[in-house]
């Protein structure tokens, strides 16, 4: 199945925001100042670095929302894989669309291809695995539906959107339920049939009694690789498990390579570099 | 001077946004499964790496809207310079509102100490010479103000806000008006006695063309140390000069001796990493 | 544990939706007209039918925004089961915060009381048996976290909350895919890993196919008791059993009987009559 | 006249509300897991009741806001009556646009046609009477124009629609002003010659009152039918005569019989159940 | 009956959004970087023309929307005839609230000032007949409940504050309903029983149609000081009379003395210059 | 380079509010009443006086958001000469369109024509000068982008756009910092490079400090006409000079001549009379 884009009604207001936040109050004054209502443009936009494309249709409403006479054609979608030059898109239309709509598509699609592409650096570093690579809520404020979304475009997956949807019981939950077994109970007892539990666990002994008392998910955070490996062992099956701290680009293999069903990382989200993209004047 | 707070009014909505965001529909199902209305926290919030803090004001905010019994004291404020284990704010209330609030204050106060950690990372390479590190547009939807403002936390200065608070000439717009000459020529006419006007040159020759007509500010786009040198050398003082392009924490110090006024960096507020920065229970 | 009140920053833009609807440009001429604006009032809501009360923290709003001086307090909390007669809140304050708040503040506490009330019916109608009632996505339109909450006050459960927190594959969704078992399979390669997933079966045969490719829950829609009884067996645990169609107050303790985990119900959200409660003149 | 569609700048707000609401974050993760984007669907909206129609504008608004390709027809406008059966609407596009916007649409158009239906079954059992049925402020917080317009397409007629647009005093206006005459003279000092003056009275001797001072309207609460025909033959055309109380199926054609102008009735708009109406794949 | 304060709910948006109009996203730069935070000031907002006052609680509003520390206290409620130098408030706190805050709340109450002084100076003229001033729907977009305050404030009433809360039949309405009686059969046909029908009628056999048909209130529109006159003794009391057209400190008087009830001025909201009220140092 | 049109992503949001505004909750009753869904019109907005036109776009977009199948042509743009009785623009389409949209497309470009209008008579007025005419931020609360675009429409150039995009210097702020020279020095600290800094002075000696300091630009607030040639001869073209305070038809001519660069004018924006625009039935 591929990517199946956000629809329309949940990106159009982050894009509206965003350009309003461009324009001010007065507009782009540079652009209007030079470029005539009938002067045209065609650009191309194309990757400076290879990595994985995300945000698209964002780029696209970027400019549209400026100037609907913008022709906006994708070369290279969501999830694509692309090398420095490759094209990803060609705008076509009034100066003044395509200038003033310019950096704002570019913020779009840098961050989000920076999101898919660091993603993707870490699903090819745990290839060969039956690790997933996931994300956390350690997302840009507003932005987190359009991050998942970019998380997805690099072959990531998509751990819990928001505080609502899941049950993420921490090491600060277990503190005051005074007890993982507890916690869980609380949580069964107050969440609907549709909700499912996941559990931090920093020990193996929290680990058996999550087990026991039947989590969904389990979160082994910080563990050593000997520890993920018993830890996997004695879940057997009953629960997914989910590793978690210090995985980057080095280590995420040895992690993978302990049976872990999934692997957290907040970087992808909260510290991954732009992918380069621009747009070049097309001849 | 010390840096001069955001006022409330430009903070709350992107404040309330984002735990909006997080709480979806239902709220924190979790954390009100398990604590009690009447349960107690009381946390600081440290760092974990070195750097500078920023985002302190909207990572207050974010507890005390979900809670305005929630005490947030600030220890250390917007600009200070942490090492790991610096204590940067307590907050103590509800558990309720302790965790329910964290990680949308920590997602704040993260991204935006990294901005400013980048920031002030790039001003000491700099320092002992005039050059001061600006920021651009390439900055996060709906986070230009705030990240500006942690831009300034660091060290840095900040260059336009925006399409209409001043008038940047790019090489397209040089394009399309035929010169430089005539596209200053042009805003010059189109825009108000307050608003500055500054050009990007790609060349010695385009530079003079610019002095000639009387930029304001002039953007020296990609140039050799020998080619700044001369165009510092050609603008005497007739202008702001500003260098941009491969500045790094390595590359930063020469630039900056070239004589420059200014250094922007895109990379300070679109691929800057977070500062790790995060809650403890108190004893 | 006790019912967990909705945060404020989820109410108060329905509450203060609400206000502005009802106060439309020119606000309350006829109470603005005859109350000066230093007559007070004391009043009781109370209720004149006996039910259980949901609404309260929205209606202490309604009466808060307009005049933050008028003090509400909450005699029955939201699920509290009240007699006709029952006070529920005293209002004390101005009589122009009184009098203009009122209508919106029981439009909300004789809706959710409503939803409250049928849910309780219900619930007492399946007492002694396992089942738990469950409301659906058959909600007022801009109101669904509230009613979800309504539902809640009266003992009932909350089945998904939307679009996005769980799946649920209908009978559309089975025929597109062409089979219970390849619909279950393509949503499990989509969605995250805290995702659960819902299928309706029409069937016996439906049934068995579901649980062995490993539904989370299965919705036995519209079938007999026979079928129901049947399926509770066929399922022997392995997922969770929903039952609809059809549910009432005759009917709801025989479908119970059957053994399913859960009855869902659309009218207890769509077609509850409202609560009776009024705000009385106090001595 | 034909019912008058609301403008669809009124109705898009709450249509685009209510689809945010159900999309989440995420959107609708089962029909985006199951449909292929190019797979498509034609279905119809029939009445498995019998009832009056309203709604059909937020219902179409509803799928084309997700997909604008989505194409519906309306075979059944607004007011019209309908049997079991009874199609109201073809809807064909993309599977994706369909089912997303499936459950929005039916929200408001089974709501709104209840409301609709409630009204006309009070409307015929009042035919051959001159008495209008008219709605009150019991709306559905963020629907009062379109249950309003409901009320309409069901034979009704409409109340004021906010505290701003007539006055309407009540009991408690009266006993802080100390009197019918008082009040209405209160009012009338202060409003706009175009708002007109309606007030409650319990008594024949309040009529009177209100009367003499000269109300455009009185509203007979919770008379008895003696009452209510000695109160018509005192008003003698001076004023436009309601009747509100104990009005139901079995009650409204002798309270209308007593020759009052118009019956008010809270419950068509707060506990009218729904129509039932459901979405059909078309062969 | 004093003027009643239009509630916070109805002005907060307005002025919320003012606010940051000004404050743009950098918000006050020259007073940031001049006054420090512990700086205070105290200052007195005065008169500077001789007229009547309003828009005191947005004054306010502005100010401690900046800073809540700000105390803003009221000498001159909404209403008050000032001279040049009548202080109208005192306002006192940190300068940074009291400079950022000042211009906008001068554009508040200089403009609705300036309302209420152009209605007063009518009211003044037409005073000793029973004409009453009322202004029309020719307002400042968003502000026309802020507009008809400030009218009520200078002594003026209140003509409808929308398309829907009254019905005026215009001569274009009247034109497609082929004539004047036509047109009031169809509105009275379609509106509620607490909406008043006002017709505006050019000649005088016009107005003897809308009298016969039962307009609540005729507009005679353009019509001679002659035709006003003979217009007054044909309604005979029947209608509520309503003069407009050529109405000027000049022409008011005459037309008040022939009779009429009402006189509606256009320019007293749409080119009302503002009353000249500064802010000064206080001692 | 002829005026250009605001974006439409600026304008809307207004224009929607103001829509909204007159819309209330029931739409527009007495043309609903009266014309059938598939009555048309043709009308032609008009000039009743002479003037210059502006916002056009607005009163466009007025029409074409309550009905998209109205057609409107623009005859005469924002900026052109218009004398009594030349066509503005046609309005073709259903009645229902045309006439409730009327009354807010009329508002909108009366009101900006009368911004535009009364700027081009003080233009007129220092014709043959090299003085300009300019706003302030004397504008109407969320219409100054629009209105500083009819300033332009006029002829007229703009000041700054709020307190973000340029530093003005105040009596105020001069007190607090203790100096003119002061005052500057710590804006310029804390501005970035591309912001203007123009400080008000009131004497020569202030003025002398300014130039001293490096002012951008200087307001010569209410000299006598000797003080301001004065201060013209010591500025020598080190700032832009702008003189403000008492500026009228009259004095503009002798101001503008002791060669100042700026004249700043509040009340083209703040006290323009509307310029009379109506709409007439085309043949």
């Amino acid at each position: 199945m591929p990517l199946v884009p956000l629809p329309q009604l949940l990106i159009e207001p982050i894009v509206r925001g965003a350009l309003l936040e461009d324009l001010g109050r007065a507009g782009d004054i540079t652009t209007d100042a030079i470029a005539a209502s009938d002067s045209k443009m065609k650009t191309v936009m194309a990757a400076r670095q290879a990595g994985v494309v995300a945000g698209v249709d964002l780029a696209a409403l970027a400019f549209t929302l400026i100037d609907p006479a913008v022709r906006f054609v994708a070369l290279a979608p969501d999830g694509a894989t692309v090398a420095p030059g490759t094209p990803i898109a060609t705008i076509e239309g009034s100066a003044r669309g395509v200038l003033t709509g310019e950096r704002v598509a570019l913020n779009f699609v840098c961050r989000l291809s920076g999101v898919a592409s660091a993603t993707a650096k870490l699903v090819a570093a745990v290839a060969g695995t039956k690790a997933r690579i996931v994300c956390t809520r350690k997302t840009t404020p507003m932005m987190r539906a359009i991050e998942k979304h970019a998380v997805r475009a690099g072959g990531g997956a998509n751990h819990r959107f928001g505080l609502d949807d899941a049950a993420l019981i921490k090491d600060n939950h277990v503190a005051i339920a005074g007890g993982v077994g507890e916690a869980i109970r609380r949580v069964r007892a107050h969440v609907g049939h549709l909700v499912k539990i996941e559990v931090e666990v920093d020990t193996l002994a929290q680990l058996e009694e999550a087990l026991t008392v039947g989590a969904d998910a389990v979160l082994l955070d910080n563990m050593t690789l000997d520890d993920l490996r018993r830890g996997v062992a004695m879940i057997g099956g009953r629960a997914i498990s989910e590793a978690s701290g210090r995985v980057d680009l080095e280590t995420a293999a040895a992690i993978a390579a302990t049976g872990v069903d999934l692997i957290s990382v907040g970087w992808i989200t909260h510290s991954a570099p732009i992918l380069d993209i621009g747009l070049d004047y097309a001849a």
